[in-house]
């Protein structure tokens, strides 16, 4: 259990008294079985111990400044005691330090994530043994610098320059303009020793493109900056308090030949240029990235929901029937609505992460024997995937805040810092509307193939049916398949319409880029359709497995039914254009999605549950496993910094005065203290 | 203009040059003419030249509680310069506060707002004699408390209690439970030294329900908290830092008689309760603050826009066409879609704020006159918009803020302070769902009268139309009457739907309320789809208009049509699923949505300026009226207080033993600050 307390709320526990099935089910299904559950729960507990051991100052309690000093504190305390305690398993490690920093994100992120993956991944055996030791036993930190102030998703536009210098053997890198400032990179305002910067290389007057340079950027001995280096922190942003994203302006910083990062492209000594084999392999550390986000995405909403729907279950409010009490605002219809789709988004993006990391190894493992086949389609879902999944999270994580009244509102809650965590996943690691771009693109490539009779890869393969004059099988039944086949319909007619679209402008003289643009509205739409189309299978086929528990699973196919029901009438205008589907079937829709409501009402509070978040991790007084909310959020005001004092330092510095002068301009009789 | 500078982007300044109107005009239409366009310009230059010469501190350079301390300042000086200057008009007063303070809220803003209104309106002329001289000239400092921990918008639901002692002839005030706590109240915490706090009245051992009475809080000679009141900040929440939204807890508060507010209801000496004569006139303070919010929701996004547009028109992302240079990213249809949408919906809620508050003057006369007809359709439509704009404008400053990328996410573009500053209007004053749902009931009340053959208000008499069999008119000429006759169609078969659900479940022996909850979900969207028509409306009135400037017209009938048509594409299934609006037609406005971006393209820069909303209120490094974007962002991260030093307390605090740790650990003579 996430909490063992003696004190649960009654109208928690009656929640989870009602339930269908056993939580712990679900919790096994979400991560890998028993023996992994148990894993992560004992690491957890490790964690936790430590953490109360510590005494880690409260981040609600702390200035920016102070939340950066403190999670240093707290990376540094997981640095030694990972190694203590001696986990090696690195999903072990990612559990232990999620759980000992709570949501934050540590100033030692980036180090133990893209600096060592981009060293691994492009580095020569040579370089590996230099550089990998150094960085796992934090005798350098690092962090990896690729945004500029001008360039974000388009890579190519960078414009930081590393110029080879056949004299010295060394690059000179240089930041040429305002625009070139390096700007973003987390932990390389104050905490990095070390950077892998991202350069166009030039050698012998030419440029050759984008490489990585190992750059040091702050003397080992004092962390002054090095000659020519002016870095710092770019200040306050929404979220993100304990990371010192940076800037980065480069004056003439000579390096070694050797701090080319040089598996796949090469500078020889004299300066000549030697091509990567295979451009391809490059894409797999963004695959990768951009894979886990579906799962992040999920994490996150998934916390959202389980306060929302805990909060709910407690909450009560307004008497519907006068004389029988308030209701619990989990029992209105239009609480449900919120927190429902919400919940089963959650649900659909756990499983699609889990499917496109199984789908990401596979093709990697693939792509080590040399099979490349799978990787287009791979990199299009995969894009398109972390897209839509943080569109969704984005969205849905202030649903179930606003869904919790002004206590949502309240830091209190743990909303808005999951929401600050969690949003940046529309921006980073590619902007979603160019990936959902990129995935389109993809589409019309296949659509083409379609037309010259190609078989195309499976997920797509529906582009092969015909569309027109096939109507919708939804019925009354509201079998899973029929509403697969819509998606998959509706996916259809939005690739087909964009690739005549295409066609159309480009008949007519206009130019292949500028056609595209001109329909680029209508690709997102496309891309995004088929990226739900996917989501859908993956959650049908998931709760359509054989092993899973005989209880859990009529709760799970109600979920899965209600996601893909709500997002069908979400989007029904789609569905119905051509008439595939009719008026009369979005009609069944709308009250199928009220049964299913209802349906799903009696174990919501056990999905949240089967999440297995612990309270620690959530740090919200509002989705405590107890349901004791308001004790909580009366010793969360009482402990606000402002409330040291009874009477505020504002008030002897600015307000005494004011008033005081206040009264000596009216009548002194009439104001005194007896008022 | 918003600032005048030699110094403008040249991509800006192209885009001015290309605009096909004169942004003035629309500032003189959005603000009531030249004459108070001039006196608004001239009050903000006063604000503006005020704050420079006091020189206050940075917003994001504070903790939230030197931002508590700061915005006291600034408060105080306006309220001492105000006088001053001899401001008088309340709207000279607020555009000055407005300005000096930037979009802070502010700790004297409940006192200058809800408490003085609330005296003014529910006191009586001996009350308002005594207590409203005290409160304009600062010699109390009050606010409203009427939100407890465990309950909000249910407000029969309030806990605390007030009980009337006759031999004392005193009010005995307590808070009974721990939900009965006060909890949000603004300025409450540490501010205020009274209080209006509404309660529950008991006298002779009998419940009158709520009931204003007037509380000193805190000891007016040393601000300690008076005997038995437990006041304090309810800490850190998403945003509103300078606000000490606080908690209250009374235990045995005698106040005497004459501090309940007793223009309607009465308690005698001897403690019989006197009903007032009209229950109804108790909305109009709610009825008013809702339609200020419609307005502020508008103004809102209005910003976020200006910021969004100005720079996307400076940033330059991407070559769509090789060699060509990278493409300014408002030239991408894509982002576009996402920014004119918004920017026609700040229009939509900046015209409905307009409109709703001249309703409400308008009505209100009447009142004062006897006539209370217009009420109940006022107090729907008032509910109804401030749920709508609230929504509205909380997606799109979102999607305006993520349409900046990366940057979008820093405090250095200014949306994040929008966003929280603006996400609350979702909530307060009546939560969003509850609203529509009052507007729901007023709607199937209007159904009733109409189905008994009954005169309906003019802004529903569209029910009276017949439903079925008709089609849309709408065509490639995209005349609005057509779209607006499609969003009455929609409206009224929306809330006959509810209807004859209602009357189904009820017949079937459902009780009324349990029938109303499970509708629930369909009366919500009938209430959004009756606002939405009732903005549409207003919004082609008011491009309908003789008197707008023949320049300016053209532009905003094209964005009134890409409102309008965008909005109905969004909810495109609710138009077509009885076959009103055909597949064919649904395909024109979709190209017609394309064309509509184009069209408005070359006037968005032109169309922010017009919002005239200065710089020093945007305070935004990407919404700059010059386009230095570049430049501010680049100042922004110096000034970061990280930077304060070139390294880091954390380094030495945390950093440097550890890394001295590591070195230990390893071989010493790897590391090298040479490396």
């Amino acid at each position: 259990m996430a909490a063992m307390t003696t004190n649960v709320n009654p109208d928690l526990q009656n929640e989870r008294n009602k339930a269908t099935f056993d939580p712990i089910q679900l919790t096994y299904l979400l991560h890998n079985g028993p023996q992994q559950t148990r894993r992560k729960r004992y690491i957890q507990s490790l964690a936790l111990s430590d953490r109360v051991k510590q005494n880690f100052r409260t981040w609600t309690e702390l200035s920016r400044e102070e939340r950066y000093e403190e999670s240093m504190k707290k990376c540094i305390y997981c640095a030694e005691r990972v190694k203590e305690l001696g986990l090696k398993d690195p999903v072990d490690i990612y559990i232990y330090n999620q759980m000992l920093t709570g949501h934050e994100n540590s100033p030692f992120g980036l180090h133990n994530s893209m600096f060592t993956d981009v060293l691994t991944q492009q580095g020569t055996e040579e370089q590996k043994a230099k550089w990998l030791p150094l960085a796992k036993n934090y005798q350098i930190l690092g962090t990896y610098a690729q945004t500029e102030m001008g360039h974000g998703t388009f890579v190519r536009g960078l414009e930081t320059t590393a110029t080879y210098d056949p004299k010295t053997q060394e690059f000179v890198l240089n930041s040429p303009t305002l625009t070139s400032i390096k700007y973003w990179p987390g932990a390389l305002g104050k905490t990095s020793n070390h950077c892998i910067v991202i350069a166009q290389l030039y050698t012998h007057g030419r440029c050759h493109g984008l490489q990585p340079f190992i750059v040091p950027l702050r003397n080992l001995d004092n962390y002054q900056p090095l000659p020519g280096v002016e870095v710092g922190d770019i200040g306050l942003k929404f979220g993100y308090d304990a990371v010192d994203n940076g800037y980065l302006r480069l004056s003439n910083i000579r390096i070694p030949r050797e701090n080319m990062l040089m598996r796949h492209s090469k500078v020889t000594e004299d300066g000549v240029f030697v091509k990567p084999k295979n451009d391809k392999l490059l894409y797999g550390g963004m695959v990768m990235i951009r894979s886990f986000i579906t799962g992040d995405c999920g994490r996150g909403l998934s916390q959202a929901c389980t306060i929302a729907i805990r909060y709910s279950s407690v909450r009560h409010q307004t008497e519907v029937t006068p004389g029988k009490g308030e209701e619990k605002i989990l029992d209105y219809q239009t609480q449900q609505y919120k927190l429902f789709p919400a919940l089963s988004t959650a649900l659909a993006y756990l499983f699609a992460g889990n499917a496109i990391r199984e789908m990401y190894l596979r093709v990697m493992a693939d792509i080590n024997k040399g099979a490349l086949g799978e990787l287009p389609q791979l990199h299009a879902l995969s894009s398109g995937l972390k897209a839509c999944s943080s569109y969704a999270a984005n969205e849905m994580i202030e649903t179930c805040r606003m869904a919790c009244g002004g206590h949502g509102y309240s830091q209190a809650s743990g909303f808005p810092k999951i929401y600050v965590n969690v949003t940046p996943a529309c921006t980073y690691e590619g902007e979603n509307t160019v990936l959902l771009l990129q995935t389109a693109r993809y589409l019309m490539k296949c659509l083409n193939s379609s037309l010259q009779g190609e078989e195309l890869p499976n997920l797509v393969s529906y582009l092969n049916k015909p569309t027109g004059g096939r109507t919708s099988t939804i019925s009354d039944r509201l079998s899973l398949q029929s509403l697969v086949e819509a998606f998959e319909h509706r996916a259809a007619r939005l690739i087909k319409e964009c690739g005549s679209r295409i066609q159309t402008l480009t008949s007519r003289g206009m130019k292949p880029d500028v056609a595209l643009n001109s329909t680029s509205v209508q690709l997102v739409k496309a891309a995004t359709a088929h990226v739900e189309c996917c989501v859908v299978k993956i959650f049908v086929n998931e709760v359509e497995r054989e092993d899973i528990n005989p209880q859990l699973k009529p709760v799970l196919q109600a979920v899965c039914r209600l996601y893909t029901v709500y997002l069908l009438l979400q989007n029904s205008g789609e569905f119905m254009q051509d008439g595939f589907v009719t008026g009369q079937q979005v009609e069944i829709l709308n009250r199928k999605l009220l049964d299913l409501l209802n349906e799903i009402r009696p174990n919501a509070v056990a999905i949240v549950d089967g999440f297995d978040i612990p309270d620690a991790m959530l740090e919200s007084a509002l989705g405590r496993f107890d349901g004791q909310v308001y004790e909580a959020l009366y010793q969360y005001a009482r402990n606000s910094k402002l409330n040291k004092t009874e009477v505020s330092d504002a008030y002897y510095k600015h307000l005494k005065p004011f008033l005081d002068r206040q009264r000596q301009i009216s009548t002194p009789s009439v104001v005194t203290s007896r008022l």
